[in-house]
């Protein structure tokens, strides 16, 4: 059973506001358990709480990790063509066919972790319009691709990585984040696939310019999503969405997916309780909005590649913690002496 | 074959200073293929680092993870009798029976990551002595359990994960790590499996007095394994060595793994360049050890628990880095254009 869509974005802010929350009595089993297992209490650290996360957000306990899914959405961006990136627009398009092919990062990060990967491009040949002269997307485009994120979560997926491909699109995060989080546009620009020096200046130029043009038509969060946003990044906030309606807890990739992730937040601060930041980017600002977020990322590898690279690694931890909560002896099966 | 047996501590100092080295072909075919794959330079990060690491350390290109070891060494320690742990001795050999029955958390990441568990009991009826009235092992001792650590790692192997089981081996790691690196026996000493408050107190003025005890008598730094470390810590340290003479990468776990290794390190600088330390452990000093050894840890999830528990979670991430390394198409391959 697919998710209810929302029609238009107030339906989205309607939908965000009545999100079903954690199953609390899965959770309490989580926790009963936990310190059940033989081991010093605390003493797997962040896997505990991973586990716990788990219960609580597939509303079952024992969690399981049978059926990840890894979906990754690729748009194109009007914007690319005022050299904001390293790389050329049509290679969004390369990518995706290297994506059919089995040939990127993310092929390979499925394969070892067991997940399956949907790809989904998003009218690539329509690239969104330039946000420095006008909306990214029409609220059909935008509600389009939302939907189109929202299909691409399947029931009895039991944990969902989210990510992205799309040339130009660390400029239309760090609109998204400046619109809504303020400060100075180079405090949310960053090298993205490699810009740097006066190339790096050129970006937050077209960062600021962005915003300014948009500010003061920003109707709400979800907003300036569409404005100054892209198709992959209304699909991967669509994901999101569908996700927790199904009951499958998300991890989050890096910059462009966080910021995708945002405006769910900024409408709802429990949006996404259901989500872990599964790494912390290399991109500089990715930091700064994981802790607007309140949250931790699970992994710090210098990763900024996107394409759910970093989410799909995470789904490693994911299955260890999974496999000590689940399949740890208790102190009482394995007739070890407790704490003195 | 195994590797030649050092007879006494001046053979395993002679043969830290005739370690062999990486394997530079290897590893420059490593650093050629790297910015060829289908992703902005760097994009990778630290799992581009891992690759190359394991292609020198290995000696082969590609370098591959088909069977990962884990070795886990167990011992008792005479000074457990002063209250140091929150733990009964008695634990150490339940643990074991843990082990062996698969109920451990080191069992569930052993099988989440494909690796092969390997537990050595290493005299566990015959505690150490106490490191407070005199050496914690004899020469011959010591030799054995280091022997008994060379054993455990075999050719074939293509990563070692080190890690111990011991109820009061965190004092014996804050005392090693306190008489070669000095400052205060506090700075060193941590909670182990949760000792807090006054019990922490006592357990930093057991490690200084056992340092204090020792200091004049230390003659190198293997000789400071050997005094105030334990079985497990020499077997591990026994290990360290043999997998870098049968080019097998080490992956060491958390304090006391670290602290085993240290005294390879002082002896001779290069000594641990074949091996990564796993994760960050939530024991304090920790991060002061890997600082001293000029090694960031991969992971960072707050685990203290030892079995090898962070080296084993690790894998997953080396896993993911070869699986990227070695399967990704090229930009060629592909028909991706390359940045601008």
């Amino acid at each position: 059973m697919s998710p209810l869509k929302p029609v238009n974005m107030p339906d989205i802010i309607e939908m965000l506001h009545h999100l079903p929350g954690p199953d609390l009595a899965a959770l309490a089993r989580a926790q009963q358990r936990e310190p059940q297992l033989t081991k010093p209490p605390g003493a797997l650290g962040r896997l505990e709480e991973i586990s716990a996360f788990m219960a609580a957000w597939q509303g079952r306990h024992p969690p399981r990790l049978e059926t990840p899914r890894c979906v990754v959405f690729a748009g194109n961006h009007g914007v690319a063509a005022r050299g904001v990136s390293a790389f050329p627009a049509e290679v969004t398009a390369q990518m995706v066919a290297n994506f059919l092919r089995g040939g990127a990062a993310i092929n390979q990060l499925c394969k070892a972790f067991g997940a399956e990967l949907s790809v989904t491009a998003l009218d690539l040949d329509r690239p969104t319009q330039d946000m420095c002269d006008g909306a990214a997307m029409s609220e059909a485009d935008f509600m389009q691709a939302f939907h189109q994120g929202m299909e691409a979560v399947r029931e009895g997926d039991d944990l969902l990585a989210v990510g992205e491909m799309g040339i130009a699109n660390t400029t239309s995060a760090a609109a998204v984040a400046h619109a809504l989080f303020g400060g100075e546009a180079q405090d949310w620009t960053g090298p993205g696939t490699g810009v740097q020096g006066q190339a790096l200046n050129h970006k937050a130029g077209v960062v600021g310019e962005a915003v300014a043009f948009h500010k003061p038509g920003i109707e709400h969060a979800i907003d300036a999503l569409r404005r100054l946003g892209g198709r992959e990044l209304a699909a991967m906030a669509g994901a999101i969405l569908a996700a927790r309606l199904l009951r499958v807890p998300v991890l989050l990739d890096g910059y462009v997916c966080t910021a995708a992730a945002v405006p769910l937040f900024m409408t709802h601060p429990q949006a996404l309780d259901h989500c872990l930041i599964a790494h912390a980017s290399a991109e500089p600002s990715h930091r700064a909005l994981c802790a607007k977020l309140g949250k931790e990322p699970l992994l710090n590898l210098g990763l900024r590649l996107g394409e759910a690279s970093g989410a799909a690694l995470a789904i490693g931890i994911v299955k260890g913690a999974l496999a000590c909560h689940n399949g740890m002896a208790t102190f009482a099966e394995a007739m070890v002496s407790g704490k003195d």
